[in-house]
């Protein structure tokens, strides 16, 4: 019998040029100082999408304080110098603006600005204090500027642990977003390898929580829906940046994955991806997940996962009449590789960012270590030997 | 190009059995002091629930005042009597138990115990004050004991202004259930013509809000997912009304066509309804949308409206073949004939209820003042005279 929880409270607006509309919502976070968290690429000022939301925010008399250090695989000590910040200044909330390792920073920071101790206190598994936040984060505004972590829709936030191979996720309640304004107009610019790269963990939010146990009948909706619109439309906004339809429909697409990741979850192929980025902070997460899951999702297919052959009829246009059903996962693998082929991934490499066979070992008890909770939601049990075989067969 | 906004707050805890999950939830308002409201004719002390709601409440040591005095079709001055009680006893949140009277009576009370005067001051159509409440309803717990309105999942409440003809509905942010445990297993009981009533009610929100020109994609996927459920559960459900597997379907689709309620919109049907109902409190909601569903929607298909032949294909198992475009809003009319014979209500007539022909011209004027902003949001313009034709043809 059907039996689940569907919460995803954040107000999400939608569409082209929406983030002018920040500047008169009655629906933005009490107080009129806002600490807006930015990467130090300084994509965002170039852009010229930090004066939009400063001059937006001034319109609703809210001052803001800039934070410039975020890079790709946050770490924790970054989250504490900020929300040192917040509690100096007196902030009331904080606004993401940028790709996923932005807005995940915001969410980190939104909560140790109102909670005790360092970051990593908080945190449940590997080397975490498992300590329980006594306060809510402080309300969160999150802008994402690319197409993939769908953090927009969910409560997660994943950072690394300075100084340590350890990268974790987390969330309560207080962490989803209260607004979220995904505007495509601001992921034009996103360049080719990037666009493909978000796009693929958007792809596999979706997938991964189509084959979740936890999933519920609305994720199973949504997943498929991404699933068909990533294959059909992330090749596109690949070979064409400045397409604002094939922008709009992918940034559709990873709110809907992001949905996914409320509604039902991720499963341990990200807990893999975790372990690799985690030891190899330069490789960006969407590459990772590419490059296992070849392997990975072979694991599934040879364990007869016969959800599979949904997902490669949400792929395909003309699939339906040709899958056999005993060869339905091999039917996703094929589509899979013709997917990462059309969008100029096919020739990566785990070594090319660093990764040597010699670390397998300890990649697998990092993720079972890590992450090992989306193990038990994963339809297929899977042992670390299990783990270190798709590591190998990834590497090969 | 897509632009939506995606909003909906409340928990929903939905299966079998969770009614228990009531007494240990650590998702319930806080507060020790909240005022259970049901319906009049005591088929929730009858059935065992309210004691049920009560000692779960008790194990949070959260004592109740029962307010039972909710009939179908509510009226505001009960909203306002039951909202005097709230003040004076300090009431800390409101628990709806029952249909969808009783939940919109549980929000529209919840509403009146914080803000002053009259709750028909607070309505924007019709004789309403047009004043804005200044302060958020009380959290509201919603409990469902029929499939039909999706209350649980939406924010609107529909009452009738005690001694008048006036039927409208009211929602905002606050009056969200904070939480909804949708027990399907609390539906068991439902006699059948109530089963098929209720039913039709969540099938027309599902069709609407797919015809809604404010729809979004979410609405789209849930709406068609509902659509196809009921299609082919309703039947079961009215004939075997202890079969737990169908008032679980059933129970799923009417809650995700209460999504749609929130992520898109119903339409004029629901205008039409309103006012027969209005001016004929016996008829039940769900009866009055089925007796004027053929003509409504036969206007829409002789207007050509295109969005008909995906709801006729979400009905049908092999209509795929058969439909011709041209005849796809028929194809749609045929579905929904035989869905109305197969729930058996294809010989009830508006005059069973006390309709006459000659109040037709009263109920178009009705429609139009009362629930006027959804037909802003039909996919299909309507003047006056359209209505009365529809009210014409639904008599006949």
């Amino acid at each position: 019998m059907l039996n689940f929880q569907y919460f995803m409270p954040t107000r999400v607006i939608f569409g082209p040029d929406t983030l002018k509309q920040l500047g008169d919502t009655p629906h933005l976070p009490r107080g009129n100082k806002a600490m807006v968290v930015i990467g130090e690429s300084g994509v965002m000022v170039k852009q010229g999408y930090l004066a939009t939301v400063q001059s937006q925010l001034a319109k609703q008399d809210v001052q803001t304080i800039v934070f410039d250090k975020i890079r790709p695989n946050p770490e924790s000590d970054i989250v504490d110098e900020a929300a040192a910040i917040c509690r100096e200044n007196g902030v009331n909330f904080i606004v993401g603006l940028g790709g996923g390792s932005t807005i995940d920073s915001a969410k980190s920071i939104a909560l140790m600005a109102t909670n005790d101790g360092k970051y990593w206190d908080y945190m449940q598994s590997g080397s975490g204090g498992g300590l329980e936040p006594n306060k809510d984060a402080l309300p969160i505004v999150a802008i994402p500027t690319t197409a993939g972590t769908g953090t927009e829709a969910d409560p997660w936030t994943v950072i690394s642990k300075s100084g340590t191979n350890e990268k974790i996720g987390w969330g309560n309640d207080s962490t989803f977003p209260a607004l979220s304004i995904v505007d495509p107009s601001l992921m034009l610019s996103v360049p080719p390898k990037q666009t493909a790269y978000t796009g693929m963990d958007a792809f596999f939010h979706a997938t991964e929580a189509y084959l979740a146990t936890c999933r519920q009948p609305a994720s199973d909706m949504l997943a498929l829906e991404a699933v068909h619109l990533i294959a059909h439309t992330l090749p596109q906004a690949v070979a064409n940046g400045d397409n604002l339809e094939a922008r709009t429909i992918m940034a559709w697409a990873c709110t809907a994955a992001g949905l996914c990741e409320s509604y039902s979850s991720c499963i341990s192929q990200h807990s893999l991806e975790h372990a690799l980025s985690a030891f190899h902070p330069d490789l960006p997460h969407g590459a990772g997940l590419v490059l296992i899951s070849r392997a990975y999702f072979g694991f599934l297919a040879a364990c007869g996962e016969e959800r599979l052959e949904d997902l490669a009829l949400a792929m395909g246009d003309t699939l339906a009449e040709s899958i056999d059903e005993e060869v339905s996962g091999v039917a996703f693998l094929d589509a899979l590789d013709k997917l990462i082929t059309d969008i100029g991934l096919a020739d990566e490499k785990l070594s090319d960012y660093g990764v040597t066979r010699e670390e397998i070992p300890t990649l697998a008890e990092n993720a079972l270590t890590t992450m090992g909770a989306l193990f038990d939601i994963t339809p297929v049990q899977m042992s670390i030997e299990d783990v270190i075989a798709i590591f190998e067969a990834a590497y090969e």
